[in-house]
């Protein structure tokens, strides 16, 4: 068999998208689901039109019950979908067919290709949002756990790479959670609605059929209650804020949990070690030893991802016309893209969040590296520019705490000898963990955060 | 004068960037225009120490009064900003300075540099977005009136480049009109906070003044109010919603009036002719009939530009640590960018949009280009499609209505010698204008809709 | 069956794109062949172990009989690659077994995951490569056949969409074709290196087995000519020029194809008409006098997403340490989906270059479109600028061509009268067909230009 | 003064681009330097058309006298641009004016203002290519120097952040250079053509007075070689391959230095700090023990912003017509950002490289991180797995070298004491500097490689 007789049947099997294999995401974003929801919508629009007697009711449930992905050759929908560049004009003609001659005419009666397919693409949107949100909620859920245990946990705080003052693995934690929240309440208001225009966005079809101007508009909005899906305003077509919307959202998401990665991935470095993942890290067959971050690798892939194809729907509402050649095309594939990527990348960081294990005593060592230069922000107020200066050059050459440093510079010896310091606030002073800020309140406040829930519309079409 | 002596006084004079010279925008972008917003943050935060007897309150005077753009050299502030990587390192000691040894320690104490950096771009940010709401109002003003006087005006609707049905202008500039509202929607909808939260992002070097926890926050409060900015839950150095979503709002304007760009200048070309600009429209000094578009090519220019910035935005979130090496400097050039793209092609379509001309007459012409075969969706239901093809080719190869074309053919001749057709129904059938859908009661409700203003915040910055 | 309880073989059949389904580039880019030449990387270096007695020649035999895509569960590696973050590591595993444990042990013996991962990555880039080389010549082929037939045929050059001066159908071909092969030459020029480091790019684990360095870097010569590629200098795991300039290549190409279907897609707008499809322009079921241009349109979207794609692989360059975790992970599906929307664009472009039917009739209605006016830049060197500004004004309010508008002027009928000026020189000066610059002979140059093809390798492994 | 009234000298003082200002590519990349090109290519085209006898040799004369950056109110040019969407409307009036009404013909005689605008980009971009190319060899020749001096000195090989196998830092610095490289030759191979094409591209004008289709060709070749600038084969108005090569040659350029920047900001981390900059590391007011690694930082921000820029410049290749309304305006902006970003970086980079410190002894601690796990690689070939597994375990769990859980195992223990093992070859075995692969023989090979240097044109006008 030379690779030019294979089918379809291998193109994708997950084989590039480590993480995704075999979960619900991957599943509600595939070809066949997106066929089952143009489906759905050819479906939902004869049973609008029925509702208003537009439609027999005989048909609505003929075209209802034909339109299930099992009755259809899906590949010969995707090679047909060709030559008219989508593959609804084919699924109409099948669907057709599926239905009968009795009721074939009230299959897709007055509405476009575009119709069906954008409508469709928010039928998986809030499908996949869903799955996406329910992953963010576990992911809040578990690093609130973890914040909430250790808001006073003393860690390094660092900067461009470098140990700067103390933070609390409470407080790190705490921000994770916070930019996971600000993704889910961000996709979680988003509009997704179903798109009903016609040919060129004036629902002139349905004028044919409905009785009054006013008909037309309950068809609109029998339309978007059967899909679940919000009622535009206008036929959306080349209006395409929901697309972009949704494309933002994600590549916030995208980045949320990306900083989330980036940190797990610096605290794991070998050197580091102040967090591992009690399960699933990664093994090497050639290297015994290693346990390598491979969730936070993953999930640091995706964000390097979906910034760029945000960028290619926000270009697409450059649409031209009533309905543009090219502008509508170029969105398929980075949306979906985008959804499986941040869904993915979703499960795997709320695995991630439920395995993390952070050592404090690693980063209590950690804290010492500098010897007690990371609380020099504080010394600076109390002593004198010039000794702090001196007495961490020779902390640093001597490798000694900066507090015997300091103790040996002559002009603190003679405050203590004075009685106006004593050793032990000299080491108090130089103890990183008694220089935490309010880590441990923002913290607190921080988690008194709750998400946000979508507003639920009737008939929600959720999996 | 070799090149490289020259100094900084030309770099950027706009001759890059046509529609922006002159403009308020360009001047709330400028360096000069950060490097006070800079000097603006700082008075904020003495300020709001000395409402809390943190500082001296002629501190809080000495500062305010000295943090004036003009007291500064501000070539110098940004050589000397390469050395630490940002501007704010140099700026605090020339601050301190021109404040005086008595009140210098009242200068940037317990922030960092980032704290100042931050809440600067946001107060740019917010001056900026108070410029790109009123345009974007004078936009939905002007569209909204041509859209009202042509909700019913008939044109040629058009899918893949070619004619479709017929819709109206009015739908056309309602859908423009749509645009810009879900554009200032966005933006108008955004969170704006102060940044504070000192090196680590734990608010440490304030609680070696402040005398409670409490009293830190209520400084956090007070430095936000002192910007006019809001008060953020948690510092948010690495924590970067505000400025992904910021960049996710300006990309959606782009492409808002990126579509209205393109829209305009497919009416415009030559052989189209269905808009042109009364005013502004670009002459050239080669060919003097010309009448090029200027304004939508500009316009065009900056959609194909910021998604791309915003990616970068999107991106940056990615931000290793508690201040990161580069994610954050990465956004600077970006952001500011993106604003005053955007900035500049709002005002740009607020001209536009003030002084585009339909030409109806014009429209109309177009509208009969196909000869009637622009309504033949509608004809489907009316007659048999074998005798609606016959006639469409007749109708094409030998340049005559579609009407006649009907006309002509035997099972339309017996109707209508039958009685159950008259040639008037023949030519009501076939009149493009008579098939318009509901476009003009969808620019009736489109046009219901007003922009949603920001929520004032009390001490707001706005220019 | 709920749609959780789909497998793999409907995730991609190629439903969102139109163009691909049926072809060999979507044949050579799924997982399936990703697969295989996994399967073909680790058999060539068992070969290249055996031709320097590294490894029994037998091995190199059984390895490379059992490395045939058939005998695997591709779905079940795709799922077992998760844990680890990529397939390579169960699907050694699974060669092993299927080896048999007489050989097992010379399978991947000293290779790492990312060895075999970029090898096959660059095999399957290397086999796309040469069939969209093969599409770019059919297109330069048939361009170059229009342009050479058309070299002369007057039609209006458009600027700012506004005509501007004449050009000719001929060099606007031949512009396109000069596109096609910069593209052609750019990707024909890339090297296409194997990769062979072992576990952090040292060779390490080969110099256990291998007798020397020089049979060290034996091997990865004979590996590179197993696998019919470029010997890399250094192991590239951390140094991505290769798929970066890959990823330029591809968005190269995407832009030079995006170029002509732009054209395409304005000249078969209704209204100007200039060009037709001969074959495949997509119809539409509501609408059956629609001819689309469909492969314009898909081609416009594909333009529309590789920069993107480029630019997530450039932005891979930034890959810490000896492996990134995360900067090669984002690489594959970026490079996958460019690879084959290029791939899908070249050949629709093909199909379009050869069926694209120039109008010239079209042309010259069109070019009379303002009457004269589009050659003014040609009289403003003959004619005074007022007597032309107002005989323009006059030509075009009183819709009467510019020769007549200028006739009638009396300064200009003066010089007729004079005898200076005839109405034939008149007629000439004005007629657009006359000023065609040097289009004609531009179009010759361009055409001598012929594709540079790629240095063929031993034993390159095309299809 | 409000902000409104600033005017333009203080719009970018580089406030935004720390490590830019005061450089050479920040005074070739401005609008100043922009000028003068746009001043030196009107003057090479009066310069060509004299040297054809198509102007007086004194309008040559006069133009390029006249030609100088101070005859000009820069400003009042960017202001004007605004009107025609670009600057070289006005400025062809300005300099018409200024070379006076006897030879004012003779400029920009049958020219169009993208001509102008594009020779002049090409000026700019072969002037900041010389500063960047010279960086690149110093940053080349740095590094080659570290290389060489420490090709065999062992580090920690790190893979997904772990320790993996050892490495040289040699072999890494020579990496380092290899990117350098490929980006210094990849730009130097670019061709920078000049461009000519007049209004439409068919240089219609020119033929209105040069006397044959041969002269127009000389006086395209002329005015390349004026500009010392390539000769293109068509105009490239909307065949915009050289600015796209461009835009990934800087993307390419941007990555290379990237990953330099990531490894160093990888290796100067406070836990690991093996690398140190010995001059110019970013000191911080608040934290005097700091030494962050800005010049990687930025260069990191560099390197997070060039490929959206190049991806704005490949998406502008889709140019329609003739000269296109936004897509050539779209390019200005980021091809001279990405100019100046990777002129900005490659400074930086060569002074981090010149200025990088390794320091072998933290290198050689660190290695020991792992008590011997790192070479375990090695040790899968010499000892029994499940031996290996344990001693690791055993190593791991009692924090002793695995040396010497090795040699408590019974299985180890009998071989040593039957004498087929020493203590010494244990030792010899675990030893991580005595598992370096080929990594020096490596770093000898791809230090054998030097930089292509761009072809010299006649009259290369270079800074």
């Amino acid at each position: 068999m030379t690779s030019s007789e294979r089918g379809a049947s291998d193109l994708d099997l997950g084989l590039l998208s480590p993480g995704r294999p075999g979960g619900r995401v991957e599943a509600e974003t595939g070809d066949g689901a997106f066929l089952q929801a143009l489906l759905d919508a050819e479906a939902a629009l004869t049973r609008a039109q029925a509702r208003l007697g537009l439609a027999p009711e005989a048909a609505a449930v003929a075209v209802t019950a034909a339109a299930r992905l099992g009755n259809f050759d899906s590949r010969a929908i995707a090679l047909a979908g060709s030559a008219g560049g989508n593959p609804v004009i084919p699924l109409v003609g099948e669907l057709r067919w599926a239905v009968g001659s009795e009721y074939a005419g009230s299959v897709h009666h007055g509405a476009t290709s575009q119709d069906i397919m954008d409508t469709a693409t928010m039928l998986v949107a809030s499908r996949v949002r869903s799955l996406i949100l329910a992953e963010l909620e576990r992911i809040a859920g578990a690093l609130g756990t973890l914040a909430a245990a250790h808001r006073a946990t003393p860690m390094a705080g660092r900067t461009l790479t470098q140990h700067a003052v103390p933070t609390t693995f409470g407080l790190k934690a705490a921000g994770w959670r916070a930019l996971a929240l600000d993704a889910h309440d961000r996709l979680s208001g988003l509009s997704l609605p179903a798109q009903l225009g016609g040919a060129a966005g004036t629902l002139a079809a349905f004028t044919t059929t409905a009785q009054s101007t006013d008909a037309v508009f309950e068809l609109v909005e029998g339309y978007a209650e059967e899909n679940g899906l919000d009622t535009p305003t206008l036929p959306w077509h080349v209006l395409r804020t929901p697309i972009a919307e949704l494309g933002g959202a994600l590549a916030l998401a995208a980045g949320a949990l990306g900083k989330f990665a980036a940190d797990v991935l610096v605290l794991s470095r070998t050197e580091i070690a102040e967090v591992r993942q009690t399960d699933g890290a990664g093994g090497s067959s050639a290297m015994p030893h290693k346990a390598n971050p491979v969730d936070a690798a993953l999930i640091a892939a995706v964000a390097r991802q979906v910034p760029a194809l945000a960028g290619v729907l926000y270009g697409s509402m450059v649409a031209e016309d009533e309905r543009p050649a090219g502008a509508w095309h170029a969105e398929w594939l980075p949306l979906r893209e985008a959804l499986r990527l941040v869904g993915t990348a979703a499960s795997l960081a709320a695995h991630l969040a439920e395995t993390l294990e952070p050592r404090p005593e690693r980063m209590a060592e950690n804290l010492e590296a500098t010897r007690g230069l990371i609380v020099s922000e504080r010394l600076v107020g109390v002593f004198d520019r010039a000794t702090l200066t001196e007495a961490a050059r020779a902390a640093g050459e001597r490798e000694i705490p900066l507090a015997q440093a300091l103790g040996e510079r002559p002009e603190i010896r003679s405050l203590i000898e004075a009685g106006s310091l004593s050793a032990e606030r000299l080491d108090e002073l130089t103890d990183p963990a008694g220089y935490r800020g309010v880590a441990a309140e923002l913290t607190d406040r921080a988690l008194a955060r709750t998400p946000v829930r979508p507003v639920v519309r009737r008939g929600e079409n959720d999996v």
